[in-house]
Formats: C-alpha cells, sequence, structure tokens
C-alpha cells in the first residue's frame, strides 16, 4: 500500500493545485504537507538570514546550515507519521536534485513512496508566478529545470497543457 | 483613453490572475479593485445573512437589499476614481448577468470603458475550484454561463486552454 | 448624521481589530476600507519601487509620486461612496501627519467625519508587531508618534492597556 | 535540555502572538507547530464532515474518529523531530482537557517538555474573536475553561492583561 506521495517539481509548477484535487479524489484521507508547512513553521528571522532560507530578488533561493538540521528532523517526523499510520502527500521542491532526494530515501527507508515528478515549462511557470502575485519573480524560472536534475520518478506529470485535477487522476490511478 | 477595464467571469474562471498579468504588462501603473474587495469590506455578519451576501452549501450566492445599497455606493465611488484621474482594473461577477452590467454602466456615464468578458469551460473551472481550495464547491459551475447572460463585450477571453498571461497581453493591445 | 469614521495610528497600533468591532456594535452596516486595501490594489511592481511604496527593511515606509496620484484618486473615491449613501470605516496611517489629515478633509469637505485617533505606547506596539508576524520590524516604533503630528481629532483610544472592543464601543457612542 | 514547549489554551486566547515572541526571543532557531497546522493539512472535505473536525456555528468543535487516526500519527511525527534534534514549539488546544494532554505525554515519553498554560479571561477573548474577523465566533467563549480541565502545566501565563512578548520572556526564562 503506497504510504506516501512525494511531489517534486518548481516554484508554480502547480504541485499545490494537484495536491489539493488529490486529496479530493483519492478515496482515503491524505495529510498534505511540505516545503510551505515547513517554512511557515520558521522562526521569521530565519526566513532572511544565512543559517535559514534566503529567496532572493531574482528567485534563487539558497539555504544555510541551521535550516538544514531543522529540515533533516522534519523529514524524519513525516516518516514517523506515515509509519504511525497516515497517509502523507509531500510538496516538495528538491533544490539539491538528487541529492534531496536521496535524504528522503533515506528517510523514508521501509515506507512504500510513490515519486512523482511535476514538470511545467518553464515560460509558462514564469507567467503564473506573475498570474498568482505571491512568489519572488524569478523563482518559477530558475527552479523549473534544476530541481528534476537526476531525480527518478515513478511517475511525472505536466502541468503546461493538463489541468491539476487530469494529474491528480493520473497520480491516483497509480496509488496501490 | 481607456479608463477603466471591467473583468466579468464567474468565479474560478481565473480573473484575479489575468488582472495581476494585466498590471504587470500595461506600462501604467493600475489599481486592482473587484467584488472580492466589497465583500472583505463588508462586516462578518452581512456575509451570512438576508440582508448580505450568502454562500449557500452548494456555491449559490444570493444577495440581500443592504448589500445592494452599499455596492451601489462602492460603483459610483469606483466611477469617482476613475473621473479623478485612477486607471482602474475592476474583477466583477455580473450574478445578474445584463442587469449588473447596466448597473456599471450607469454609473461610468462619461468614463471610457472596456468590457471584458472572461470565459472558461464549466467542467474545467470546477476542476480548478477544487485545486485552489479557498472556494465553496460548486460556485464555479453554477456561474459559469449565467454571469454572460444578456451582457455586451469589447472582447472576450478563454482560459480552458490559454495562459492568464496571454489572456492579459490580449486584452491590454486593445487598451488605449 | 456620521458618514464616515476616520481611525488613524500607526502600524500594529490595533486599528483593524477596532474596525472590526466598530462593524460588529454598530447597528447599521459600515464598509471598512483603508491603507491596505489600496495597497492590496496597487500593482506588484509599485510596492517596491522610487515611483511606489516602499517598506524599508527598518519600517520606514516612503511614498513616490505615482502612489500619490493614485491615492488621490482613492480619497475621491471613498469620499464618493459615502456621498452616494454607504457609511465608510476609514483605517488610515497618516505618514504625512497633519498633511495627510488635510488631504481626507479637502475631499470629504461637506462630508460628516468623526475623526479618531488611535495610540499605543511605542514598545508594547513594537511587541505586537512581532507577535503578528507579517510586518516589517521596525514599522510599529518608527510610527507611533509621527502619524499623530499636528492631526486634530474628535476623540482619541489607546490600545496600550484597553482591548479593541472597548475602544469600538467608546467610538460607536460618538457616532451621530 | 528542553526539547518541546507545549502551549495549550482556547481559540484567541493568545497563543499563536506568543510562538512568534517565542521564536525571537530564544537564541536558537525552534519549529513552531500546531493544531492549525494539522487542520490545514486535511482533505478539505474533513474539516466538515463526521469523520473529521467540524465546526458549529456556535464556535463548538467536534472531531471524528478519522480525525483521531491522523493526529495520532501527527503526534507521533512531531516527537520523532524532538527526538531527531529539532527543537518544537507546539501551539495546541486540548478539546478533551486531561485526556488530551495523557495523548501527547505518551508520544513524548523520553522527551523533555514544557507544559504551559495560556489563559485569557472568557469575555475579553470573545471579544478578541470579534477583532480577529477569521474564527467562528463562539469558539472563545466556548473553550475558555474546558480545555484547561485536568491538564497540568510547569507554567501557566494570562494574556487578559498582560502582552504576548511578556508571556513569551516568562516562558523563556523557564527554558533550560
Amino acid at each position: 500500500m503506497t504510504e506516501v506521495i512525494v511531489l517534486n517539481g518548481g516554484s508554480s509548477s502547480g504541485k499545490s493545485g494537484i495536491v489539493r484535487c488529490l486529496q479530493a479524489v483519492l478515496p482515503d484521507p491524505w495529510l498534505a504537507l511540505g516545503t510551505d508547512t515547513l517554512v511557515d513553521a520558521l522562526p521569521a528571522v530565519m526566513r532572511a538570514s544565512d543559517a535559514g532560507i534566503e529567496f532572493a530578488p531574482d528567485g534563487e533561493v539558497t539555504v544555510g546550515p541551521e535550516f538544514r538540521t531543522l529540515e533533516a528532523a522534519w523529514i524524519e517526523g513525516i516518516a514517523a507519521m506515515a509509519r504511525a499510520g497516515a497517509r502523507v502527500v509531500v510538496d516538495e521542491v528538491f533544490l539539491g536534485g538528487a541529492d534531496s532526494q536521496r535524504r528522503w530515501q533515506q528517510a523514508l527507508r521501509g515506507v512504500e513512496v510513490l515519486w512523482v515528478g511535476v514538470r511545467c515549462d518553464s515560460a509558462v511557470a514564469a507567467g503564473r508566478e506573475v498570474a498568482r502575485g505571491d512568489r519572488a519573480i524569478g523563482m518559477a524560472a530558475s527552479q523549473a529545470e534544476s530541481v528534476h536534475r537526476g531525480v527518478v520518478y515513478d511517475l511525472e506529470v505536466d502541468t503546461t497543457r493538463t489541468e491539476a485535477m487530469e494529474c491528480a487522476r493520473a497520480i491516483a490511478a497509480r496509488v496501490g
């Protein structure tokens, strides 16, 4: 039985919309957690410091050592939730590509995971970033390709011309 | 010179995204105001009373007499902003179709207006409503057609298969 | 009959809470509009440009000429709403002190206005700014005194040790 | 060394403000998680169903069996984060009083916890609920006393007449 679905994609690739559709179409209740949850949980000062996470004006994101420590514990916690019986959809941005996936794989050893890549044409994602109006301009373009580098998926969806609901149905069909 | 752009479309048809893209591509600064601004300005109690605005569980929206009074003054105020020199994009849901447009036309007499219809296939809008996760389910479907009934436009865009940014560019090309 | 209530106070002085309590205790429906509504209506780029409004890291706020033009039209629009029959509570930050009040007085000539000063001890407001977690740190302290300079009120309330609801009742008692 | 701080108090008692102040005054970075995080992670349909969590019009909250299952896994996950090295402030509403505390105590066995009660006079909390404008009216009053029934604390703070920052400093002084 699939215990965790990990969605990885760049900013404004449409992950959150797919997650909400997944929660609506999957018959069991799934928890939705992810990068945004973790960032909201950080002290305000860490969102703009060398030790924390930094959103540059051009959309580049860098993270410091204190963030890495909290993130590692956060990932362990989500793995523990899955082992304790919650089914969890994780909405992630693998800033480190394959390295990021390895961190999740290690924490989730023994847990049945469906790895999903969420792709979106870079120019289209950049336009949606403007349309959203709540993200630093440039993140979409800078992350569109880099977050997938070296990452291995069970399934990939592309939101460039496919609605979130349709992507969610394709993913749900692969959930055991 | 176009002084006001009125976008009319059902819930989850993609109006707000188009508005933010319009603000980004139009060379002058435009104010973005609309139904959501007005609803946020109402007393909490009016959002769930016979005298105010009511969101039924099936997404049907009804408005009472006290809402009509405040809305009429709100429309007059936006017309006054345009006459005082602000260019304004209005993001509207014409629940009353042609009647709603008539109210805006009367208030905006003497103001140069570009009327834009924002269409979206009903099933697609319903899926996006689920993906957004912050709207009463059913509004998108119930409004998709009805808000356009009898309304006359200078231009129509359809977000079913066209990105918000592309719609915004088409509208911007018509702004005098 | 009081047609407009203007509340002026620094950031994190507690104006928004008083506004929502006022809407709850006043028997008629009042619209709540203010600086935050206007800032939300601006193009994203104007919130961080010389022509728009700028929030410096230390909380200092400066506004440019294009903002002034839109703001003047916005104020005219609110005055027009009042003349058209809506009762409006305005939640303002008079960055220019007496000059800001003069702009509102000119637009609101002929309208019956209740002018209310919302004070809060600077150190207490700075603490509440941290507790809110959504404002640039430093705005509360930098605005606590300056926004009241030369401004004339019908009534002043102080949220340092008085709850928003109690302040709202004191204001409501003065509404004609 | 204190690994987890659990704050328990009714809705609108001021817990979130204290949490943000704690994150600002504590020298180490602490994650802030809580009931609101969990509710946001639920499928939309569970927020209004017999199996999930239900906010009645009078502010009464009831939770169903599916919520209990996810909540138990969530608590295990937070305990695992603490064991993996993250320091965590938990912002909780013990709807079941002593029973709720027992669930947390079992999951947190072996973890050093500081238990903090956050009290607020019922009438004052009810006024702040109106001032916030984003909560079902009635929750503050219905929870003010009941969430503390039978719960044992290391420390209690009362926000009725004490600022969030001052409460945070009192708690921080007890963090080992």
